[in-house]
């Protein structure tokens, strides 16, 4: 199937064709850069809202619960479910895929799980070509799930236009990954499973925590803790209403529009070094990297030198 | 000190030019483009030999009885010890410096630690750099002491023009980890401690090993295997004659022009590589990338078509 049909269908909501595009992008695929100049036009209007949390905390419940709460909104909703400490894709994700399975027949929600793979950049670089995909493919809000744990995650979360970060109470491990940076990415808190014993203590040490680190000026925002039981779907809504008031600053402040380039620049850069990177290894066994090897080896010409005459021919050379 | 006056200081034996030198080649100095051009005409005389083992094999004592033996034939050393498992560059060596105290006064034998440290590429990047300064400043046998564990230290060994394998009987590991590998990077197999239990058992069993993995043809190598109670030198003018031996055979046969281009390439490429990145990571904040990444977030480019733009903006203005 060509390109152009593939996108159509895509933005018509038919599931095959957003996961061929999705395949299509993660992978070094001959159409990569077709499908890309395709995509460009149609993707920048979807909210992409990243959930971060400690295993255990309600991540896809509370996931699950967004979705449901969109889709009463009449929104078109997509899922990007990163788990990378899977070895299979789709594997990890069982468990959560019993928890979506209420939206797996609602044409209006696409749900992709993801893991780490061997392809160029790995996660870093599929992830933000699926939202690419997704949006262009009309979802209004995409939803980006990830195990809270390491730094390719955290760059994950960085895509996002607003990060939630989910905890629950009587983890002391949540509060402790908290400490450790997890405050410094957050938009909107949610301390999930708050029927339960500590649910008040634990609002109360984050509030303190997100005290500490206030040197905000006039006009800030002020990340807004929000108390759920998503397997209830008890304070869904509050959460929704804090994505909303989060969205609504940023436009307000041009950090909507901050965010985003500084993410492109960062794609773009991602990109150009694993080009390069490339153009390199295509080298093994050339004549060229052959010649300059055997001038350093006669002495005649320094690695350095040669490395310089070695980006030359191949950037020259295009 | 100007460079030309450090080279020349460092070809007259002295321990602090070489050591100098070093230091600028190791790091990202303002003069390492130089230093590596005054170099280059000087290096490619030396014979590498490296050295690897798992801990415990005797490593040290026998870097330092070759040391001696080399010493006696009139030659001037090099000795380079590797412990990426040191996070203190000179720390992990305090063992390793008694052991090696009777050569420290020998103006005739340079000594240098080195450890994983931040800069550029890390070891598999400077190890080289180090082997071409002691090179240049004429040590005829460079001895490249590493840990026989992890990637690092197989490319590091790489690096060599003969690699030994040391092992000791009634080390059962030392045997796995020749299973692991270590039988395919030996040109020369080191039985070490052979006054202990099981020495024979130990030949017996590499011996058999090594014949496993025999489809060689008429002429090539058959590594050797030597016996040596280093701590008494015995042995040791045996593993001299095998290394010689080897020399003598590569050089015959081509083999030691062949593996020094080879990795003379890598090293160009590895060069290459870590100049590109530098380049892009220049341009954080340059109106040149942020310009690219507005265009994105307004959907008028795609990532791939900018990241083409931004490398050629990059090669094109040098």
């Amino acid at each position: 199937m060509d390109v152009p049909t593939l996108v159509e269908q895509a933005r018509e909501g038919r599931p095959r064709a957003v996961a061929r595009l999705i395949s299509l992008v993660e992978g070094a695929s001959p159409h990569l850069r077709e499908v890309m100049a395709a995509l460009a036009p149609l993707a920048g209007n979807a909210y992409v809202v990243g959930l971060t949390g400690s295993p255990g905390v309600g991540k896809s419940t509370s996931t699950s619960a967004l979705v449901s709460a969109y889709r009463r909104a009449g929104k078109r909703v997509g899922v990007l479910a990163v788990d990378p400490s899977s070895p299979f894709s789709g594997g990890a994700l069982l468990g959560d895929r019993i928890r979506m399975s209420e939206h797996v027949c609602d044409p209006g929600v696409y749900i992709r799980s993801m893991a780490t793979r061997g392809h160029l950049g790995g996660l870093a670089w599929s992830a933000p070509q699926a939202i690419r995909v997704l949006d262009a493919a009309g979802c209004e809000v995409i939803l980006v799930e990830t195990v809270g744990v390491g730094q390719s995650e955290v760059e994950i979360a960085s895509q996002a236009d607003t990060s939630v970060v989910l905890l629950a109470p009587g983890m002391g491990d949540g509060i402790q990954a908290a400490k450790a940076g997890i405050l410094e990415i957050g938009d909107v808190y949610v301390v999930n499973k708050a029927d339960r014993d500590g649910a008040d203590a634990t609002v109360r040490e984050l509030n303190h925590m997100l005290g500490l680190g206030e040197s905000r000026g006039p006009g800030a925002w002020r990340p807004p803790i929000v108390k759920t039981v998503a397997a209830r779907g008890e304070g869904v809504d509050e959460v929704v209403e804090a994505l909303e008031k989060h969205r609504a600053w940023m436009a307000e402040n041009g950090v909507l529009t901050a965010r985003r380039t500084a993410r492109a620049a960062h794609e773009v850069e991602t990109i150009a070094v694993t080009a390069l990177r490339e153009r390199i290894a295509d080298l093994h066994g050339d004549r060229r990297l052959d010649a300059l090897a055997e001038r350093i080896v006669a002495g005649r010409l320094d690695p350095y030198a040669a490395a310089d005459e070695l980006v030359a021919g191949i950037t020259g050379s295009g």
